[in-house]
């Protein structure tokens, strides 16, 4: 997907909101039968009715990949309910030497059609060029985590910067802000304003919304650009807003519940 | 696997070779027909003539992933060739938030019953500290890799440390000997010596003998200790040393050739 129709995207449906599948067989709704196949009905469902209100889809390929090559095929049919014209996001972090990242990028990009990998920088350039060379896909490079272990090494301090920001200025020179975007988690949403000065086009990608503690006007207050520059995600706040029969409609409100949220930014820009 | 059977199966076998599976169907032997599926014959047979002079095997992720769920299947098959005496390496590099690691965790581990996966670090300790719940499971911590882009943040120095020596440093004290190793690659062997002043005792996986470029006299030179305390990793150069219908002849004979020149460093211990 190109910038412009993700934008457009955004300013149509007034939101935002990345909506993270990250499913677990045990969180389901109490009716469910407790099978990994039971994941597909359930994803197809809070996809469906979060639609109205979702420009993105992160899927997290932890969560399937805990149950092998059955999680991939639910992977892959979960990826197939994301209709085209919405972003799609591997949550895979994955990064390697150059000729096996390029496999990474065939698996994510070519077998699976997402629009956009999350990678982690850990190997440099040449771990993540492979990734730059598709048209029309994403890379989005962990920059500033929302865990607590991103303190242990994206804090530590060179020549008056952060790793964080030296991954930031570093990986800019590799993609551009029509191919890469950044990973910046909004529990530290007033580190945003920060990052915004060495990357004010660039997307950010950011986590930690509902569970963790971050909110909506924090994230856009530090991090929001003159076409919204954001793509803020929920997971278990929608996923498991209701554990009954109802599940889908509350995934629905809650999403809603942001969307609003995000509306009076998105109203903002004209 | 416990750490005393590693290094009995390195006295035992005269070997510290970690052969890599990285299988490509178009580098399959000429005979094969190109196809996914041809994978396991060729995976299995490798394996078969290799193991007398493999201590370990290495199973790289992408290089599955990339054929999807089907991949998958692959790679689990693969996986149930390596017998469970011969230590077993899923080369994934993965790392997430903590709860998301320990999804991995459980795909590695629990469904798959890898003895160890490589990890990235960029994350922080709650995103290796699940791995490090399992009993006899040990994680493998980036820290100097064998590729090019190692130099674009590995070697930035802060107080008069370079990154991947603060890693070694911090991880350490997650982990122990008999938990966690770390990839350093064999085309940096001369900084070998200095990662040793750090972790004398650590096991170190080192990739990059081979195609890469480094040697098995130059890794030991600077990175053996007194257990041998090495899993020194070839994949290309004994996957496709042949790509005729001895194929597993001759990948047999590029093991050994390995094994040999271990064989010597080995002798040197008692």
């Amino acid at each position: 997907m190109k910038r412009a129709a993700l934008v457009e995207s955004i300013l149509h449906k007034k939101s935002y909101l990345c909506t993270g599948i990250d499913p677990e067989v045990n969180k389901l709704p109490i009716h469910f039968p407790k099978h990994p196949d039971s994941l597909i009905e359930f994803n197809r469902n809070i996809i469906e009715a979060t639609l109205p209100c979702s420009v993105a889809y992160k899927l997290n390929t932890a969560f399937f990949e805990q149950y092998g090559a059955k999680g991939w095929e639910i992977l892959e049919q979960t990826k197939s309910f994301i209709p085209k014209n919405t972003f799609s996001i591997a949550d895979a972090k994955r990064g390697d030497i150059g000729n096996t990242s390029s496999m990474y990028a065939k698996a994510f990009f070519d077998h699976m059609d997402f629009d956009a990998v999350t990678v982690a920088p850990y190997m440099g350039e040449d771990s993540l060029r492979p990734f730059l060379e598709f048209k029309d896909k994403w890379i989005i490079c962990l920059a500033l985590t929302s865990n607590t272990g991103s303190k242990d090494f994206q804090h530590l301090e060179f020549n008056q910067k952060r790793l964080f920001e030296t991954v930031i200025e570093t990986v800019c020179k590799w993609g551009n802000p029509d191919n890469l975007m950044f990973v910046t988690g909004a529990t530290q949403a007033s580190e945003l304003s920060n990052i915004r000065k060495i990357i004010p086009e660039h997307f950010l990608l950011v986590p930690g919304v509902g569970a963790q503690g971050g909110t909506v006007d924090e994230v856009s207050t530090h991090g929001a650009n003159d076409q919204i520059g954001l793509l803020v995600n929920s997971s278990r706040g929608i996923l498991y807003a209701g554990n009954g029969e109802d599940y889908a409609q509350k995934a629905s409100n809650a999403a809603k519940e942001l969307q609003s949220q995000m509306q009076t930014w998105v109203e903002k820009l004209s």
